[in-house]
């Protein structure tokens, strides 16, 4: 119970507004930015250096000391000093025992050291409680109050009671602390600030290389072909006609693309019969970035779905439509209504928006905050019936659409097919598959080793 | 003091990486896929099993005990065990005394048995510390390592420490572990997995049924009497004229029926003089699922949107705007601008574009994560003031659009009244009722009866 | 470890679902409506009350005793009354010794008092542990059970343990709580309901006013002025044409001054030559609603895309493609595509719908879920890069758009400049100064300044 309440004391000595001094070890960017918006937020700070000469930089009420009178006068001791520079502090460990040291230091690359900066310090003072918090904070955003982003900060540490009062400061300062467990949780969070979106490299590349392919064909057999052959300039194509093209194309092609590694993955378990042996790598890596691919063929769809609705004021299409209409009054006939053009064109309208209506679903349930709302079994129901329902319906849309050109030989300009063909090849794929795998006959052992049955135990020895 | 640092010492030995043993009862599948999951995140795992020779299912690396040499190895012991079969445990009673059990068993339906698996599990075994964790994750999922869905992990217990070093095991295998309190929450975290979205069957079932109706009703009108009056064949009608005719009105409708139990509770609380009575069940129901209703509503609104954009791309259109042009040239006159028209179609086109907006905003902020970063007050403010502006808007926009068919004969074909007429009476009685209760005279006894008056105070007895 | 295993005792003596019992100090209305809620979930509960009469209001299966009997009944003990009663507790100092007291209240205003409720309950009773929580829940939400909003409740206290047990009620009773660290957050948390969007109120009232003025500037020029000089009535353009003149300019202006504070930092500092100085106040305000201005431009933005896609619709539009159609038809030519015009329109379309698509983007990381997902170096990636993008194409869209009434003496009706005109001055000062910035020779020094460098260190003292 004694226990229990110093600290409670320490944190707030009378409940009055006053706040335990808090000694920062280091001068330097960081340390001063930390320094000074903990003095905003009501905290004595206490300064640690080498020389106590450079108070120009110091924020003004911040007292300037010699580390090891720095360090008594403090119950936390924020280390604001690079990891080569640690060893410095060995000579002081009689000072820190039993203090609380806040390790904010970041590496320049992922891994840099055998073991995360703050379980070293851990090693060289074992008698002080380390706890890993602010890394993932700018100092610029700490100056200038600009803290849009994340206001998260990760704290972990091995001393529960000594997170709780870096948490507490944390809070204190107007950001939000995420306990993420003991120490050992140091490495990750070290490794967390240095990313740069590391899941959506592969499905970004991989898509700005197919849209460059795409779109360099596109080029050739619709302005270049039309220009050689028939003489005419239709260069303006590439600001929305081409990219309306491609875009679909794209859509597609990565949808089906989210969906082709789980048919793969199943083919692999019925082959083996078990599931108790791991994927080879690239299909492991597939699976972990088809949120990723969902959602830039999500974009891709919202892209085409945007230039199509645009085309009514395209003055290209004005002087189209125009022109049809000029040239019905100048032969004095009026064209009767095409049932079948009306059903073809309502049908592929229909057919699209019923597809992108679900995609956006998709779409949506994948925001973090929506998904964490939902179980396992509903997230399953959505990304999966949900999902190849959009596939099916956004398959049906471009075969009603582009159906017209399979057989018409003027679609294969150059000998080379058209992009709509392209576009049909892995849709198309995928859905045959997976039509045979729900087959009861392939979908019963299939969910029988998805359950654990093993055809052949001896295989996983 | 002691106490602590112990415990810290299991977690953590020597602050390297090394993690302590856990032990595994049961070789079932679960038991297995998160049996390899921890070895891959570097804790030493140990099975307890009847029998100790099927080591071809256990992740190799694993070592297989009898269920006593197994629980003597490890500070955690996961029960990976039906719930049947949990008497088997009590004669390891005194093996197990001061161990934490993790209780990571589902049921097949809702409250299934009358106490929840894990307190069962704590009343046969009153020594231990039972702590609920890991349900709610699919074996599947933690095999394949494909985690796109939630990745949180409710945790309850009665013991704190059990409760910490059971959610350390879940960050450290790259979970988010959830607080959930006592064991008493583990009735419920057994039931969470077991849904499939509980509160949006009836708003969706509803849904269905009324949109199944309005379809039919706009078939027979629409296709069916013009076939057999007029002997025209609209069948194409069925892609976009007739679902862009029932997704306006489904919106207005839905719309409407999510302020209207807010309309029946005013005049209930005004009638009874008191707020301190339950309403009716089905008031309380329908009030519960209002949210929901409102996002379908929002969903058919954005068909309806998608569906009108996309008319002009439409060879229906196409081929009545030539036709209308070419019957004005061969008439040889040209028709000035009908002011009265250019004043109607635009407004009604403004009136549903600024209703949109407001309904997209209250779609915005029903985002899990934006509901929770506003207050009461802000919430109370979008979702009743922008609420009822966008029903005002949305009803005024069907009302300017629909108008002219309120007294033309033609538009009651067969003695039915046009599905405009239809749509627009519940959210004109919602307005009407709503404007009458914000009159000063109704709307201060409603207030003081929310505020906790009572006309009649004996009625509460 | 007595102490702990006793806690647990309290919060569930017998691992059953016995609960155990709450005493709440008040029968106020949200005493009454909090504590039927309790009954509700299974806690039983007794009344402190100065008169034991009062049974009628109170709900039914609760107890009502004196104050002082009613606290001996429980270890928690919720303080239902006002702050200006708060005195009557201490005669009952001893009585309430050692127990959980939870401060439920709210003030009327933000910082109503010098300190908190809860920290002037702790300075009364200094021997109780006091929790604040519950304030931020409304009493007619709690008991209609109508909780579509947020479920947060806010916790905060010096005393773990008492936190903890407060905790475990707010689960129990379907809320989520929210630990926000010692009592020294009350302040923040008694303010937090009282709130109503604080940061939207400048960015909004901004908008609305520049909103009103540009509209009436575009109602003189494009109806007044077209009345008088050409005596034509285009009063309609009220509804569609000039909104759709208006959302535009809006948006582009409100995205170019989220950027324009950034750019005056970025002077002030190069001037000053040191970063350890405060920004002048209007400019911290400035930059601390920029996300605010952001997703107004973008709901500018949105209103723009869809009044343009809606133009097709209208009966204007419809009217001046017959005309210019049967003119041509008249005059018995088909005017050929002018192929200038064609890239043009593209282009501008193209260049637009970019711009949005990347102003989106934008909007979706703002969302508090996502936000909070990215780290610092890519929030900074998406919102500074991306942003960037977004301003040079939208800017580069009007650019296009509007570029020839630059020249066009008809354009200056009034010797008034055209609103295209008008919009784009903050956006290409704000694209130029950047670009000056970004020139390697400026943002080296400027990059170091950031980083800490004192151009001239006596500065800051």
């Amino acid at each position: 119970m004694n226990k229990n309440s110093s600290n409670i004391m320490a944190l707030a000595p009378n409940t009055s507004n006053k706040r335990e001094t808090v000694c920062i070890f280091g001068t330097g960017d960081f340390g001063r930015a930390l320094g000074q918006k903990m003095i905003q937020s009501g905290y004595p700070v206490v300064y640690g250096s080498r020389s106590t000469q450079i108070s120009s930089l110091i924020p003004k009420d911040a007292e300037v000391l010699s580390h090891a009178e720095a360090a008594q006068k403090a119950a936390i001791i924020i280390i604001a000093i690079q990891r080569q520079h640690y060893n410095f502090l060995t000579p002081l460990a009689e000072v820190l025992r039993g203090k609380v040291l806040v390790d904010i230091s970041n590496n320049l690359k992922l891994n840099q050291y055998p073991e995360s900066n703050a379980e070293y310090l851990a090693q060289l003072l074992p008698g002080s409680k380390v706890v890993k918090a602010f890394n993932t904070v700018s100092a610029w955003a700490l100056q200038s109050g600009t803290l849009d982003a994340s206001r998260q900060v990760f704290v972990c540490g091995d001393d529960v009671e000594a997170k709780q009062m870096v948490m507490n400061i944390v809070r204190a300062l107007g950001l939000t602390p995420l306990d993420k467990g003991s120490l050992l949780a140091a490495q990750e969070i070290e490794n967390y600030p240095l990313q740069l979106f590391p899941m959506w490299k592969f499905p970004i590349f991989l898509s700005l290389g197919l849209t460059a392919f795409f779109f360099l064909y596109c080029v050739a057999l619709d302005i270049i072909y039309t220009y050689i052959y028939e003489n005419k300039d239709f260069s303006f194509f590439i600001a929305i006609t081409i990219p309306n093209r491609v875009c679909p194309v794209m859509a597609l092609i990565l949808l089906a693309l989210v969906y082709l590694p789980g048919i793969f993955a199943a083919i692999i378990q019925l082959y083996r019969g078990t599931k108790y042996r791991r994927f080879p790598d690239w299909l492991d890596k597939w699976m972990l970035c088809r949120k990723q691919l969902g959602l830039i063929a999500l974009a891709f769809a919202s892209l085409h779905a945007v230039f199509t609705l645009v085309s009514p004021m395209r003055a290209f299409v004005s002087w189209r439509t125009s022109k049809g209409i000029i040239s019905q009054v100048l032969n004095n006939k009026t064209e009767p209504l095409n049932h079948t053009n009306a059903w073809l064109s309502d049908s592929y309208l229909a057919l699209g928006i019923l597809g992108y209506f679900f995609f956006v679903l998709l779409g949506i349930t994948s925001l973090p905050s929506v998904s964490n709302s939902v179980n396992w079994r509903e997230f399953r129901f959505v990304q999966s019936k949900l999902g190849y329902l959009a596939l099916i319906l956004c398959t049906a849309h471009t075969l009603v659409y582009g159906g017209k050109w399979f057989l018409s030989p003027s679609a294969y300009k150059w000998y080379l097919p058209n992009i709509y063909i392209l576009s049909l090849i892995v849709p198309c794929a995928v859905l045959v598959v997976k039509f045979v795998l729900i087959l009861p006959c392939i979908d019963k052992p299939l969910t029988q080793i998805r359950q654990g049955w093993e055809r052949n135990p001896k295989y996983s020895e």
